[in-house]
């Protein structure tokens, strides 16, 4: 059993993604690829690290992730290689891995820079397939993330600039940070930030603001507000999401990412 | 060999369908998953129902076929299992397996409602990742319907509402219910409807209506009619579709899903 | 290890791509299947020759190829199977597999035409799922070219007609031939074309052409050049590609698939 998943920008369309499976293949005949979604929106770092962060640990320890998203391709941006809970993760130094940094032993951080586990030829603009794709099988053959690089302090890696959600008094502000394809708006306030104030009554007394609209107390699903008016869910992420029932809170509402949106809590 | 298939209308951009596979591996590391379409219409029950119907008998007995398309998620509304010729259905009692449900035996429904194969922690809004995924791997190794679920009258379920061909005298009346990428327009009329009419001459006296358009007779491929003009002939699904070579009959004739259809046939 | 990869014009919402995938795993249980890609512009032979030419050498040899863009399809066209390299292909006889004819044996050719191979019963418009599916999965379990079909001779197959790029004095005429999620534009003029002028200055030396636009000299990488400002790079192909950092040269410079692009080389 090695598991290697895949995260880019590439979509599907293009023959990209096949070859870095071949590549994959050609190394580890026996390695099962996943794709978590090539339909990154081109370069977006932010979508890409959300993306990671809301699915990695629905795999099996010793899993191989793999994530290019990567406009820095052939310049001297570094690839970095991480472990995290038995868990490995190949992407450039941009950021895109930066939501997982916490929690992290410093030992745990490599520079990818071992050219014995490339292709032998590497392309200036297509490193998905001549050093992810190669590295990433070796790693779900067993090799060690030592084996594959240099040692490289936190303190050098790129972050991504982050806007996290702020607490202030009774009232939480976030952002929706990621649509999908229902038009379900997702934002990143976790359950957690208002636990402590309202389960008592399964939140219904917290109030959430998008925009002009006001929406009062969680739902238990979507099908439990009808006639096209918006509600509020904690989402399969563990955040809270608006959504509309049958329909799409995006088109309801005209929202967008990085709108801003606030819960006022139970006080 | 165990094939797992997913059939849903998640969509490939978001997360969704990579991370019912991390849950499904991480069970079941051996299995291999077949996406049959993530690309169902949202919440499209129809587009659902005749697609698992036309794919389902094209893989190996043993298999076990999952479809999520669920607008009910996190309602009361029950989980389906399902076997039928020696193979398995996971999806919600919305009504999206009812094609399947004759010449089954009344015993091989249950309500999934065994939480020990679920997720430890269930979603409101994702029971892909929480229960369908981890049932259908259990599945896939081995567990019986009778494991995971109790038995359940086929009296209970839910039924689409579908509208079959009707023959009357000598004119079949079906609907458009496909339109596939390349435009062709697939029906609901099969072959069996009017072979015993018009078979000795190959079809050729029959009279297909939609829309303004008349054809006569039915094409042996694709070319055999050139110049843009319509033709007729039986498709994969072993129904009457519509197609233009090289082009599409969806924009030619501007037909929509629907759409009636009627075949004169032979008398 | 058995790989077969699938290089189609089915897209991914219809049910076809995965039917084809159950009926080769109803052969041979172990086959790993990598799609290349499924989003060849319908019928586009140029599309799909292009991209299995660009794609196959990145497999292990003993894959096997599969290539359904066929409009000709239950038709008397021949479905050809090929070997080059070790690797297997199949593919309708319409020259979507006639870029890489050349430097092949005369005895790799041969016409399929042996329906013990095929499922039982061939429907008139989905050869991928009764033709091309089961005898794919027959070759990766060893079936030889042989045992699938009579030889056939070179001189009998259909070419596409290609323009391939010309060196006249000191001046490559080539085309943009494809253009990918990105925006870049892939042209068909291969970095051997101009090697032996400019290589002694990393091609600073050389001119690009390209509608309106000159663009001197090869960037190292996409991020070498800003501003929006069109760049000219030797692409994961191998060939010249015109991009545009973090934009999409295609919406810059409004280029279409075909567009004449010239190289001057070094003098």
């Amino acid at each position: 059993m090695a598991i290697i998943t895949l995260t880019t920008d590439f979509g599907i369309a293009d023959e990209y993604v096949g070859v870095m499976k071949g590549v994959i293949l050609g190394i580890h005949p026996e390695a099962a690829i996943v794709d978590i979604t090539h339909h990154i929106l081109p370069q977006d770092l932010y979508h890409a690290a959300y993306t990671i962060k809301s699915s990695y640990a629905y795999f099996p320890t010793g899993t191989v992730h793999i994530i290019v998203v990567d406009p820095g391709v052939g310049s001297p941006r570094s690839i970095i290689g991480l472990e995290k809970q038995g868990h490995f993760f190949l992407a450039p130094d941009n950021g895109v891995l930066s939501l997982l940094y916490d929690d992290v032993d410093t030992s745990s951080f490599v520079q990818v820079n071992n050219s014995r586990y490339f292709l032998k030829s590497v392309s200036r603009t297509f490193h998905g397939r001549d050093i992810f794709a190669p590295v990433g099988a070796h790693l779900s053959l067993g090799a060690r993330l030592a084996d594959v690089g240099d040692a490289i302090e936190r303190s050098q890696l790129v972050y991504l600039d982050m806007v996290e959600p702020v607490r202030s008094g009774n009232e939480i502000t976030g952002h929706i940070i990621s649509i999908d394809r229902f038009g379900n708006l997702i934002s990143n306030i976790g359950e957690q930030l208002f636990a402590d104030s309202c389960r008592e009554n399964n939140y219904q007394g917290i109030e959430i603001r998008l925009g002009k609209i006001k929406i009062r107390g969680l739902s238990q699903s979507y099908a439990s507000r009808s006639g096209g008016k918006p509600l509020a869910i904690i989402g399969s992420r563990g955040t809270i999401e608006i959504a509309v029932n049958k329909g799409s809170a995006q088109k309801t509402i005209k929202a967008e990412k990085g709108n801003r949106i606030t819960v006022k809590i139970c006080n």
